[in-house]
């Protein structure tokens, strides 16, 4: 993948927290509003998520999830030159008991810090999408796959 | 419905066009960007799509699919309290040669201007998602199951 590109997946996955899920319910696909924080290797992407949630219902009957997370479109120019990217993947819990939540959480909160107040509900869990594969589209006819490993080379650029 | 809520209905759903919509693939739900334009009852909504688009492809093999429709996070505030909803339902084709195409066409550029090239490429083509059930979260703890008619009747508020 070439450098713009790597570059585009960086900006999205750190300057973006407000994206669309997509999970599957009996009745069909669903999407729906969420929040978000990329993992510093951009392998997962944390979120913390409501039990009574239509969304949390459906990931607990089936784990394949999906991601769009896009530049917003506050200027209300033409919406299709917004760079977006889908991620693709599964979704595991992170169990409160698990030496991995409190630093999750940490993350979490250095970049939502809104979401304190949240924590401190029981129905509220933190979750991690593992991404499988994704899309970058960034701008009108500049789309392409990626991988994990593409993810990586994302996340390990200088911050600018 | 209350007309609070109704009132936010027909903001989003009139003040919004860029919106993710989640499709059913063979590997899982998938989420991706799309513009979008309401039509002016509310019972659908027009997405102008390319067949070179996985989503487009997605619906090809099954037509359910959901638009995530919210207030874009241009402020960097809490995003929890930004208004959204999602519209679930079916997607089915607007054919060139159909009678509604025209008017349907029209509707889409007057709120979509800069589409206009878009429609003279062979492999866009305009869909309509015909909203069966839909999600209403006004904000924190503030979420509703709505119904079709709940749309009408907000579709029927005057312009603000």
């Amino acid at each position: 993948m070439k450098d713009p590109d790597l570059r585009l997946i960086f900006n999205l996955l750190t300057g973006v927290r407000w994206a669309a899920l997509a999970t599957l319910s009996e009745q069909g696909p669903e999407a729906s509003h969420v929040a978000f924080v990329a993992e510093p290797d951009f392998s997962g992407v944390l979120l913390h998520l409501s039990g009574l949630a239509a969304h949390t219902r459906n990931l607990g009957n089936d784990p394949r999830a999906s991601l769009a997370i896009g530049e917003a479109d506050c200027e209300m120019g033409d919406p299709q030159t917004l760079a977006r990217l889908s991620l693709h993947g599964r979704i595991e819990k992170l169990p409160r008991d698990q030496a991995a939540y409190g630093l999750a959480r940490k993350r979490y909160l250095a970049r939502i810090p809104t979401a304190e107040a949240l924590f401190g509900f029981s129905d509220f869990k933190l979750f991690r999408l593992v991404v499988e594969r994704g899309r970058l589209v960034g701008g009108f006819g500049r789309a392409r796959d990626f991988s994990p490993q593409a993810l990586r080379e994302a996340a390990s650029l200088p911050a600018k």
